[in-house]
């Protein structure tokens, strides 16, 4: 990926920072928009999990950049996570661009990881590079339901054979 | 999987949630062990996940069996899983018993989906295929952390560079 070497270490740090506070506002956005308890709770588990990345990453910062100022850039990874395009987003589209941004990051932090020439850095990276993975799995997992019974995210409680009443092809 | 096909469709049922009941249990006794919070926040969120889908294969039993006693079995699908057994097993111990068991669970489900004649039953068991499947994942990202970084989840937080001492080949 260019973006990490064009870039400097600093830089890329604060590109990282800045994405996993998006995609925690997303899934907050997200989590608010379905009544389907038990999967409103997963995706507040997701949020609760970018919030942990971005310390992890902001730790890794200061530890590598001590008494630099953090500076986030206006754009991270996922330039359309922003309240402005993700307000009018459907529960199926708001998981489709999840989706798409968890693959971008695994992505972003497995090339992080093979540049790093730090040991605690690399495995940090691929730790994030593999977390992301888990978390685009989890999402699919729940997308295909999504897409398939729209009854299941829309209703308070999810009762099989009731609720699920199949629409799909 | 034979289990599958020489037991009646409530038997196998009973198996299901009974492994669910146990993994749960593994689950609960594994957070109380990691001193580590976040660790163990995911690893009460896999706890709440198992609970989650015990309650969906009761509710798929009365509907199937309407009138009929659930009756669990005295082992389910990981008879290992069981206090007597993993009382005394380590963390890392632990993690590989709870990643075996959910490659198990995700194969028996995938084999219990293949042969369900109703169209609900089958994306409902599909859908619990798809989430051990995440779990066995999210499991493996974790596990390597706790195997290469003891200090990780003895530690009350995780803190990048100075609790990731590598001792790992």
């Amino acid at each position: 990926m260019s973006i990490a070497t064009d870039l400097s270490a600093s830089e890329v740090l604060g590109i990282a920072i800045k994405s996993e506070i998006d995609a925690a506002a997303v899934y907050d956005h997200l989590a608010k928009k379905i009544r389907n308890r038990a999967l409103s709770e997963k995706i507040i588990f997701l949020r609760k999990e970018e919030e942990q990345h971005r310390r992890l990453l902001e730790e890794m910062f200061t530890r590598n950049f001590p008494g630099v100022e953090l500076l986030l850039p206006e754009k991270g990874l996922h330039p359309e996570m922003n309240m402005e395009v993700t307000r009018n987003m459907t529960v199926p589209e708001l998981f489709e661009l999840a989706m798409e941004a968890e693959e971008t990051s695994r992505d972003f932090y497995a090339d992080l990881a093979e540049k790093s020439k730090d040991e605690s850095g690399r495995a940090t990276l691929r730790y994030l590079s593999n977390m992301e993975s888990g978390h685009y799995y989890l999402l699919k997992t729940e997308y295909e339901m999504v897409t398939q019974f729209p009854g299941y995210y829309e209703a308070d409680d999810f009762h099989v054979g009731m609720d699920l009443i199949h629409v799909g092809p």
